[in-house]
């Protein structure tokens, strides 16, 4: 269960409120690479974990800090709302700017939020709960974690630069920070996990049931006459360290599908039902397993 | 550019059809884990490649192949759907696992298909392009990819046992393989950035410029009196190579919040206006950027 | 059924177009305060109305009414954008506030609907139907219709403030009084339900069989050491008249969860598996219920 | 910012686990009437709320409560799915039950979850971060809380009559109880705010500006030879004490709307822009705004 | 503006409510081939017309029946869950249809809306307003009416065979009259726009702006070598009458697509930024819109 | 399956790169009219091909051909999006047109992407898989396939009077011939189906179970008093050569609907299960079914 403080975590501080900025911070609150997203993603992964509780407990950790960070974010969003227009009456003919501003902004921190944040990304895409992955597999879950943190810290970067506040670059520069370090523990359960041997995730599975014939194989779909320029990909040991790389030509092995003629009763077209080919009346007896 | 053979990558059979395995197949196609989603995933990612042209045209080789993969899956699905029963009229009555398959299986199979594949998940929830991750760095892109093909490997492996038809199996054990080559190829390109060098990502991003007292710390937010499990995250080298791990207990740094009086245009309740504390007058000038 | 006119409800008149403001009234149309969703809601609400009858025709008049509401605010934006800019060819290069006008209208305006509403929401997401409540408790409704009138009239205010057009103005002021009138109608109901006594809602459902001891404690999560500003929600009689109100610090009752080891055949990564802890079979037994 | 402790709120126990009732559980996590909804709501009501801090400080301990609340739920997701059958291998031949059990659960507990609880409602689709509303006006906002806390307890009551487990209707009876307090909670904000008499919402707006005529009518568009049945809603003062109810047929004011033709440049069908009435070009001028 | 009555447009009836059935009627309602979308459609579409009046006069008139259309449908959905089960409780043990039927509904009618429809589809995925096309021009609207009206047809009719309910069928019969109706009223439409002739959409851009070489040219990007069976679209006059069919090898005239490299302050990572090439700093100039 | 060329199938030149025109260029790849839809669309149709095999030939040659169409427009977007502002720092104050054009561009392609295109449409609202038809009806497919090539060169013959950029003008004459031809070819099929004549769609349901004194009438809910302009659908045959056109006023046919009391278990509000009538109980059997 969970408890608060009423303090933030990190200073949020805005000198120049700036309703445009408002706006791209919402992408690190309700996007896809955001805090809301990070936030449930550890906890259904702390809340399902199976196997060692190390795992579960930590989770849960990182999870109840990323709150903190929806809250930071959310009061930055406000804060760069303070003062914003709200009206096109005299500032959109007074100055020009305000127009562009009020372009700019989410017209709905105007109309629905009252100038605060909300659960949606820089265009006002709601917050999507697909997004929270947690596959019950720990290796597969650490890669989502990693990915996060890693598509959350270029985003984190490219707020940074997009302003030129002071405030919000420190308390930018400290999520930052705290992505690198997030990083680096998800790295760390797959080191735990084996790393590189890890690998195929699940390592659970028996990779004698594979068709083994292309679980190294670069499948090459290009039909031009370039220089194919080589990668780590195309020759040598594999990086699971259980096979060899090697290219191959992509080539149909699967025959041309064939289905069976439309059931009657699903009102296809008439053409269809007589068209080349009689209906396989074999096909509609019901499946074996009724 | 693209061209297409009438043959299928890998033979698709299916003995023994069961609608309700059909529905299951669904999310290997529309679904976070399916096949849309890494076939649009690399494809973005390749036609917004900047930087070495080899990631631009690897990425269109897999992306190809991974089109090749819904065909499959969506021919599987077709096949499983062939006889399956579309009335309540006499079966329901008749045999009462009709009634079970009916309600295990998507209705729309039934209604908006005509017993073909959609592209949607095994709940009908309709596949979403915010899936497709592409973030213009390559490290990060790398990292959704390897992500993707770990959950979706994951996937197939549970699709595998769920059934137990013959050639259903075959089919995803060519899949499974595929998703073991995938999974090794982004690594591939993960090791040439650096490896675990590459991190934290992104990279050009200056370190100096972020909360460097954060970088390394974890920050257990635990406030009980159980002992805390150790892990590679608490102490030693970081996996970057740039830090020491340290455990910080989380303790707020930042103040209490104070936001201004509501602007009396956004129509907050009055009460809300004459509250404790005076309205800031000041907060209300536009920001400084106008 | 239903009957129409061609005339509108109220006059829409546009004295200056303003595409930025059509944007804006699309979120009264589409947007989840708009009125579509409360023409929709009241007529689910009406057409699964299972009691007295007099409730589902006075929904049916309301549903109705709201449905000439988005026909007003439709022909409101399709007026807004009248001589809209379609083309940065020139217009761009010679004066910038056309850029501005471009930037803050919602291009789909331009490019999918030809210059008129959309069934989307001031930033182009589209209405959704989880918006539309009907639970089936007819008080549990009657809030839902408040609220959707308490934020819907205040999106129609802010939108208000936001324009200087006298022919907007009077119409948002029409739309104004009609949710005046019927929050008061929503309420009507619920004092026909017997107003605070109608709580908790449902009241179908025996308090008895709640637990108790929290159905009137304000559960306090805070760790801080600040005084508690008290509210009416700390003491004294609870408002549906049926406890007594006091305060509660937040303490764990539940334990530690265990889940079991993950079953093999979902392909958790094989350290999940091994980890500390036995793999409780038992757990693997089919539930009772089979 | 927030803090965490590993046991929960409330125990958990599920004596027979049901994966059916999992997915019944999930409208509970990710619903519209559930937990993650009401967390996050009242959370950024929270971080947004101008006014008065009491409030702020009273939200954010009943928006972390929420987040146990989720916990709880997430961990009986768990629980009822031990053992659930993964195979349609041997059991759908062996025991037409499971095949029942299999058709009604949710596919992705056992293909994407690894049996665990998700981010979705019962139906598999995503929480959607449009539910979380947040209005900046305190009474809107109190009614969105009080409608979501009473569509929550319905939905918690019918839970409780859908299964007969013990551990299970235990633990709903607590989550019951919470509800039957946070109803109360946020009405006893909305008697500090003045009760009926905040109405209408928003007060800040002055009722001399709205077309004062229609605020206190019912219009009625029933065209039918019934006797209508009167309410509360028909006569008498209204709730907010500030008009008198009565009945009006409805009749159009407005007059039928009239658009321009449409702008070549739009490209709609040539016979829409040569057909009966000429094009208007002083239409095609830009906004006066410009 | 719109009116009611209390009466159906046509008789509902259910001899022997299904709850199953029930589920599969939502995607009449909810679905994107159901009600609701035709119904916003037609409004849409009427309130944003420009050109001929006659043609906003009829759209209204056939908006206004589908709304009562979705009134049919959702009384016929609250019927067929007339003593739907509620409870595993008993009846799950007793009697193992009951489970099959619990599930084949839809939870959430148990769940959310207490036995009555909802605005969602047969898998509970909302209705989503995106669906609602209104494109501005009218032969591209009519083509969306008519496809809307024969994929809902061909649904009705799945639906007429999917139950043996007397009163059901006589039901779908009538909804599939009216698709009947419908087809042929927006085909009048294309009719009056010249049929064929009308065609390319739109046909106020002048086609001589065309890449002409490419408007009648069948593009394969057939590798294979089996035969191509011909098609009408191989040879002759194409329909619109203003071209000649003719079948094409896909090849590739656009060369390969090269990006300049990334902006240092979008921080890809450093190897993207000095791998092959040099950075184009001329691409990082400001576009000359400026 | 399918092969790839590192060459675009027809060039795509930016002269002069312009951010908002990104943001445009959108809504021809993500959007409801765009290549992602028509390309999954033809593709899915395919895949499910029952009856005739040269359709699914065919289809699959086109859906291969939008997939290259998909690539030429994200490199368009790419291409527009060199050098675009990525920062408010100095630009903002030095410049205000850069200020509009970072309002009126997507701010994701700066956070998210990288200055890449996206799978969403103008407003970044992702793409949805529901928009994918494909009816397993032929000729409500090809309709399906005519309108979406309908609203998609509408779209883009907007696009092009939106620039005056010379190469992406070429672009999308090339497109706009496509989509001629696309057009064109749909209609192929249609015609090789009979043309009007395979209306009703679906040809194969009986027309004598319809409610056939409804199949040819076109109903009228007008209420007023004005001339009703002829139209070819109020008289004369059909177009489907089938029936006859007439006239019919609205009137209800189907009585009240009466819905049973509401299931106790169900937890209506009380007042609700005590209103006028009694509860039948009658209703609460289980449905004939079980």
């Amino acid at each position: 269960m969970f408890y608060h403080d009423r303090e933030l975590q990190y200073k949020v501080r805005v000198d120049n409120p700036n309703p445009v900025f408002a706006r791209m911070l919402q992408q690190a609150i309700g996007g896809i690479e955001g805090e809301i997203r990070v936030c449930l993603q550890y906890m259904f992964q702390a809340w399902g974990a199976r196997g060692p509780a190390k795992y579960r407990n930590m989770l849960l950790e990182t999870g109840t800090e990323e709150m903190a960070h929806i809250e930071m974010l959310a009061t930055a969003v406000a804060l760069n709302l303070e003062g914003a227009p709200v009206s096109m009456q005299d500032e959109f003919a007074k100055d020009k700017m305000v127009g562009a501003i009020m372009g700019g902004m989410d017209p709905r921190h105007i109309l629905s939020s009252g100038m605060a944040a909300m659960a949606v990304d820089a265009n006002g895409v709601p917050f999507n709960g697909s997004w929270v992955v947690g596959s019950g597999n720990l290796a597969a879950d650490m890669y989502a974690n990693v990915m996060a943190e890693s598509t959350g810290r270029v985003l984190a970067t490219r707020l940074w630069e997009a302003t030129d506040d002071a405030g919000m670059k420190d308390m930018l520069a400290f999520l930052i920070a705290r992505d690198t370090m997030h990083q680096n523990q998800w790295l760390a359960v797959i080191e735990e996990l084996g790393g590189l041997n890890a690998h195929p995730i699940p390592n659970s599975f028996p990779q004698s049931q594979e068709v083994q014939d292309f679980s190294y194989a670069f499948v090459s779909t290009y039909v031009g006459n370039q220089e194919t320029i080589a990668g780590r990909w195309a020759a040598g040991p594999s990086l699971d360290g259980k096979g060899e790389f090697r290219v191959e030509k992509a080539a149909p092995l699967g025959g041309e599908p064939k289905l069976a003629a439309p059931d009657p009763r699903g009102h296809a077209q008439t053409e269809q039902m007589n068209g080349e080919g009689m209906i396989d009346q074999a096909a509609h007896k019901l499946a074996s397993i009724s």
